[in-house]
């Protein structure tokens, strides 16, 4: 026999989810049928309630459920230093650290010549718009330290370079816990470039 | 700024699945939040319709969305081959080998004095009654190899004692591809006892 059409539906939809296997599906199928009635539609109608609800900023395209999200609307945080993100993930990343309290502008993604994105698939034009409108003092760029965030950061200094307005790039060294030896020579290089002065008394 | 709360909620739920931790969850909601809106309803529609449809066979106790399941309906299985299991995954598991062409009946457990299980909360008496009214020849035990599934197996021994019927238990031995350097003492002894007379000609 063959598994009922309901749980192998049920398999295939689960299969189609990142990281997620045939064994692993099974197990998580198995695990929803043992579980109560009500957990199971919990879990259901979270997920069409997040996709119903969930939308994107009209000021910075962050997550939210509102026209503007939480960053945009708090009043406490600095309009004049804004951080450019790939996606919100890394925003909410950045959030997580605690030390930032300026705005954010998420890009939704980074050139990519190869998967055919350029810049006016991007949120550049929106980002232009703001650092004139917003007196917006330095803007962090902080996409991915590869290929594409790279090259997605030389693009936007050359594209704000005329404004008159303070560019920065996310420093690149050796991670806390990271071992010089196991470190590539690029990396070690960029943190010897970008070495900072001690300041004593030790 | 934390996660928005419909986000925040789905990520929970994700999170009380087995294996699926806070990292795994937030990953898989966020594929979800960029999968297509037909995709997840898919995933919310197929959980909610499995909850719905999925029962017991009212013989056998495996999983149906009918009164009986496709294996007790099956006019070419032999009722006088039961196969008694733990849960309809081994179930599954037994039907892949495409070895078996008797019946089952899933005990929906095993005995557990430790999580307070006896044979009253197992399908127990619902076997000794098809062994009585089925024409049972043969009942094979293949509850797991563990503590708790030989205990069961040697409890349903004695609870068939009285009946003239063959019991027998699947064969406890070296998996196929193991080695018997790296078997476990037990198992060894368990196969050498076991063994098997070949059958020539080579």
């Amino acid at each position: 026999m063959r598994f009922p059409s309901s749980i192998k539906l049920l398999i295939e939809e689960l299969k189609r989810l990142p990281g997620i296997g045939e064994k692993n599906a099974q197990r998580l199928a198995f695990h929803l049928l043992g579980a109560s009635t009500e957990r199971a539609q919990a879990l259901a109608s979270a997920l069409v309630k997040m996709k119903e609800t969930i939308r994107h900023c009209d000021r910075c395209f962050n997550l939210t459920e509102d026209e503007f999200c939480e960053v945009c609307l708090d009043p406490s945080r600095s309009g004049g230093l804004l951080c450019v993100v790939q996606s919100p993930r890394d925003l909410l990343a950045i959030e997580g650290t605690g030390q930032f309290r300026g705005r954010y502008h998420v890009l939704m993604g980074v050139l990519s010549p190869m998967r055919g994105v350029g810049p006016e698939d991007l949120k550049v034009n929106q980002l232009l718009e703001r650092v004139r409108d917003e007196k917006v003092t330095e803007v962090i760029v902080a996409t991915n330290l590869d290929v594409e965030g790279e090259a997605t950061a030389s693009y936007l200094m050359t594209a704000l370079g005329s404004m008159d307005v303070k560019i920065s790039r996310i420093a690149r060294g050796i991670p806390i816990g990271g071992s010089l030896e196991q470190a590539d020579s690029l990396t070690l290089g960029l943190a010897i470039d970008g070495r900072l002065e001690l300041q004593g008394p030790f």
